[in-house]
């Protein structure tokens, strides 16, 4: 028998075997009523997971496709935007902005910080205001989980329409389109909705469909996008097999309810992080219940974060993510979104342990494992959890 | 049981088993080693289809998104191209190339009508060169396939590039792109390839990477996705479990072989046209060979093709193509590219056959199935079949 694989990267991440062989089926017709039907459901279950009654526009591409189509609808050359970066995918937004010839104004923060809304409150109000600002929800390669609806607030207050990437966040952590007034919402198949990469997803207000720009964009167009879904017709050919595959993925988180997924989050973050710390472990990322998504860990002295994840995979047939840029070779993360449960907390640490003791690292055998198990533990009524 | 399904379109196409067997197959990460390994033997195969020594660049998108690649990074505002135009797919070409603000020339033809080399050279001339000539080999709206080859050369006695629409021809008819010195090929997954929707593929001369312009793009960008391609790495997180099924779909398509594949193809197309003729109906598509992706059949005068297809589906599960544009209710479409046998046609025209009589039409019943069977069968040696 061939070693069993374990995925535990942020996105791609594991798919429900239900998902998977609803990918199996049969190709039918994009412009067929079997195929009218499906999509109209994943569209209305998109709605509900965006927690909108606005459009949430298909495409066929990566969750960069998705955020692209912000950027090539919203900005013309020459228009003042602002990005808030504190990482790798803050930086995908300013280089799209950049790309598309946009006036970037950043706020820039150390990869790991958290962005705070009174920096961007005063970076809008040294600007002069701005056309829109681009967010980003979770920041999947520190960890970070930014807290969206007091940053939306803060833009809002200059009458900045708010674009947000929660491509690792939907469906994952607490995320209210239309409550928070979040314009845009970029997202993709690949992360808590348990579908495999090739769906972008974007939400779109009507004042972002108003304030739409001059720039050159065809496949990313929002009206056309817009026009083919009022028919639940696609502009393109798209994607049938993973709308499929969603349209399965998107009924299992709804049947398991938003908020009980929420809360599972939660607590797999919790018992990573604390499993961790256990193994005496330091972490990248914020020990704090909001960044629910994946846990960044630094790899003690003496040992190069790239050969443990040689180690994990070769050894152990575990898949964990490595570092970006500079962090490539002293930390790595375990991502815990989607279709997780505590025993795959359980498998990662485990693992982890193994290979950190191969490495010649000094960690105290069972405690990481015994102490997640323990953390994920729903928190009795009236104990509460600071 | 629920009726089986027939889908006889020229894309989606159907998928074979085994291709759909890989989709439902867990997913895995694109930066491990089971996925550079596998992506590396599909780039492979696709130079093999290409029949190029050179990159073919893979995007998670649709056809679409492919052919928006080539204007994106060719064309810079102001910059004169000419378009041929002759059905819907000209016409996108058309649209992309302005949306990006190029000065388009077209060389227009009414639908249905073949290119003409010499047109080409006139307008060429005419227009004092252009930097780029877009081009339509499969014309997947009127049945046309165009002499590729013979366009091309005149593209190149003017010095220009070379951009062909291949989608639905790649794997179904001969193009050859060293050969026929093709500096750009689009293509999508889901017509000959045999694989779902969503992968959009382009190969790019190094003529052409020299001659990239200043549009604005991040997503299509060709010098990104190649940088990543030469580490078997992707830009974006890639549609991994669409990738596996394409892998697996054109090792399939090179054990057939190109040439058995082509030469299967012509006959699946003589069997259609031979079979509608001796039905009585009327080709809307040019009845030769090169014309081997699919059929445009007119319907006979009192029949309207948008019931005729309903009544298809409804009573016989079987899902035929429409016309575009004006053509809705004049024709219908019947693909024959991919996944297809000759029985698929037999079953393709038999349930036209039925259909037409109920709606009332004159037709002699047997005798498309049984000229379609003998038009499919090999020509003799010494036979010929002009």
């Amino acid at each position: 028998m061939s070693a069993k694989r374990y995925l535990f990267t942020p996105g791609p991440t594991p798919v429900p075997p239900e998902v998977l062989a609803a990918l199996a089926e049969p190709v039918v017709h994009h412009r067929g009523p079997d195929y009218r039907s499906l999509f109209g459901e994943c569209l209305e279950r998109l709605r509900a997971v965006y927690r909108t009654a606005g459009d949430v526009l298909v495409f066929t591409s990566s969750g960069t496709g998705a955020m692209e189509s912000a950027v090539a609808n919203l900005c013309s050359p020459g228009e003042r935007v602002v990005v808030v970066s504190a990482g790798a995918f803050g930086e995908r937004w300013r280089n799209l902005a950049a790309a598309y010839g946009a006036d970037v104004q950043a706020v820039e923060y150390e990869w790991g910080e958290t962005p705070r809304p009174d920096d961007l409150r005063a970076k809008l109000e040294e600007a002069g205001g701005a056309k829109a600002v681009f967010l980003t929800h979770s920041e999947t390669s520190t960890g970070v989980v930014a807290d969206v609806q007091a940053l939306a607030a803060a833009a809002k207050s200059s009458r900045a329409l708010v674009v947000v990437d929660a491509v690792s966040s939907l469906g994952a952590v607490p995320l209210e389109t239309d409550a928070w007034g979040l314009d845009v919402v970029a997202s993709g198949s690949q992360k808590a909705l348990m579908t495999p990469p090739g769906i972008g997803l974007v939400s779109v207000s009507e004042a972002a469909h108003a304030a739409v720009g001059s720039s050159p964009r065809f496949y990313f167009d929002w009206e056309r996008t817009r026009a083919g879904q009022a028919k639940l017709d696609s502009a393109f050919t798209p994607a049938v097999s993973l709308v499929r595959g969603l349209d399965v993925a998107l009924g299992l988180l709804l049947d398991e309810g938003l908020e009980a997924a929420f809360d599972r989050h939660v607590r797999l973050g919790r018992a990573c992080r604390e499993g961790a710390k256990a193994m005496g472990l330091e972490l990248f990322s914020p020990d704090e219940d909001r960044s629910a998504v994946v846990t960044a860990i630094l790899t003690p002295a003496g040992v190069d974060a790239g050969e443990l994840r040689l180690a994990l995979r070769d050894r152990y047939g575990v898949t964990v993510a490595g570092g970006h840029g500079d962090l490539k070779n002293r930390l790595f993360r375990i991502g815990h979104i989607g279709y997780y449960d505590v025993f795959d907390v359980v498998a990662a640490l485990a693992a982890v342990e193994l290979a950190l003791v191969e490495a010649g690292a000094e960690v105290e055998r069972g405690v990481g494992v015994a102490r997640a198990l323990e953390a994920f533990a729903p928190v009795p009524a009236g104990r509460g959890n600071a």
